[in-house]
């Protein structure tokens, strides 16, 4: 008997999640909910058609857990303590200030329907959060450290979108080698934001427009680029789409730590991901946390979880023997 | 009140659970259990001295989780199953071919005396198992690397001491670059045990002995290194004192996959560890589990368990609210 998925919303994040459903034998996609017209949505799953969103909850007894797609600014706020109440639910929410009062407001929706609703899971939040605290409970006396990149932050990419005289742009966080050398080498060093992470951004200009003025807006950008040391080029938008089209992501999380009566041993532990697909790999993550929430949801739990709630043994299609016999 | 910790065994791996037990302000060492005479050993945590081993079952209500540190070889088979039946324990059995086997015996045990017995913990098997598991259950499509090293094997240690004319020696395990430059690349090659790893030996040969047979036959020697590319130095007892008198080791878990409709995007997880002192880390993997382990059998909870078992958030001492805030 597979597990019966739905998916809420059919952006980026959706669509990773309907391929990382085809590769897992023991889970099946009954159907994608949008806010579109379902008739104008072509899935790639054979069979499988679109539903419109204000249906869902009149499938609930089809799906056994719900895969939300949503963006953090304004729709999983809405959508992941609604859908918790006749779903288990998995949304990836990111925005780290607001994790708290997210699960606060999912977790009684979520008790209030008797379902489990994983929030937070991806790698940033999800593997990078799970590293930072199996880090500090393993080497106590240490430090952690997240870099991320290289890879496209749509963020900053749509700030600069933003400007006079920007026809499209491109920008990708770069952790500074030199940084990640340090921290490796076990010194501990206490990093400016500056020494953490470049800014590198690929710029189309309209025609005509005033691109050193450009350059000095993005630069001198609060937040996003005035405390980095900022990189601008201008390109085509030819040379944009031939060869910034892809969404690469990546980073590194890494505890560096000391043990010994008198603290004289040093231990780096450092996990990291090089992406080809940021959405596609979130949503690898947010399949794998399906299947947890479904089975413990099958055991009577209910209830907000995060990644730091779930034995990793439900995350894997593979028994507990098979689990100590393999991989063990 | 504090986790009350027993150790059982001090060779390395006990001395490193008292070190950690330090860092650790929620626990608190009772004392150490050995089959030598108590008198005769000399603790480094104040205020706690040893117990005699047969002395344990009569401290089991002093005593919240007891940290098994003998070797895999006799020591745990035996002593596991045998203190499971009064104590929650941990231990860090690591011969994998026999993991099924211990654990079948320790739950049964552990189920009879109502305790959480936690077995193979460390990191390989430990933390290493975790990230295969991780790694295979988000990137179903893909193939996982283990590379160990640069580190010190024991066992190959002692296998060069055995031959005649050797009055001492250290093996160093170490990966081949190539192959895990390779592997980082996405190739997913496939390797020989000649494409992955190196093995350095440094022996110190007794007077007069014949070192072009010592070398021949460390060489030669069937599984243990006629399967490799090793290099033989031959080296002073004052050199090999000085220069190789620590116990680092460490290693590298590589996820590599492909996701998308065709299977189009390459992702690479890695984590890898450099550690200073192989039996203090050990040992540092072990304290966080056993606090996983009290809190598991505070919850009712009875029966073996791996780290595949355990929700992440145990192994921390902060709570649920914390961790959300701090590090998801």
């Amino acid at each position: 008997m597979s597990i019966r998925v739905g998916i809420f919303g059919y952006g980026n994040l959706g669509r990773g999640v309907e391929a990382a459903i085809a590769q897992n034998p023991d889970m099946e996609l009954v159907t994608v909910f949008t806010r579109r017209d379902p008739a104008s949505l072509k899935l790639r799953t054979p069979g499988v058609t679109a539903t419109a969103a204000e249906k869902a909850a009149e499938m609930a007894d089809q799906i056994d857990v719900m895969i939300i797609c949503g963006g953090s600014a304004t729709d999983l706020p809405v959508q992941t303590p609604l859908l918790a109440k006749c779903f288990n639910v998995v949304d990836s929410f990111d925005t780290h200030a607001r994790i708290p009062e997210h699960f606060a407001c999912v977790d009684t929706a979520a008790r209030e329907g008797g379902k489990v609703a994983m929030i937070s899971v991806g790698w940033d939040p999800g593997m990078f959060s799970l590293n930072r605290l199996l880090g500090e409970a393993i080497l106590p006396q240490g430090k952690t450290y997240t870099f991320w990149g290289k890879g496209v932050s749509q963020g900053h990419s749509d700030a600069i979108r933003r400007l006079e005289g920007v026809a499209d742009a491109r920008q990708y966080t770069i952790p500074v080698e030199a940084a990640l050398e340090a921290v490796r080498a076990g010194e501990n060093p206490e990093l400016t934001t500056r020494q953490k992470h470049l800014r590198e951004c690929f710029v189309v200009a309209k025609e005509g427009a005033d691109l050193a003025r450009i350059e000095k807006e993005i630069k001198e950008m609060p937040n996003y680029f005035a405390d980095y040391d900022t990189t601008v080029h201008f390109i085509s938008a030819e040379e944009l789409q031939r060869d910034h089209s892809g969404i690469p992501h990546g980073g590194f999380v890494i505890r560096s730590g000391k043990t010994g009566m008198h603290l004289e041993n040093d231990h780096i532990i450092e996990y990291s991901l090089k992406l080809d697909s940021n959405p596609e790999f979130t949503s690898s993550v947010l399949v794998a946390y399906a299947r947890a929430a479904y089975r413990m949801s099958c055991e009577g739990m209910c209830g907000c979880k995060t990644v730091f709630d779930v034995p990793p043994a439900y995350l894997s299609p593979k028994t507990g023997a098979e689990l100590r016999k393999e991989l063990l």
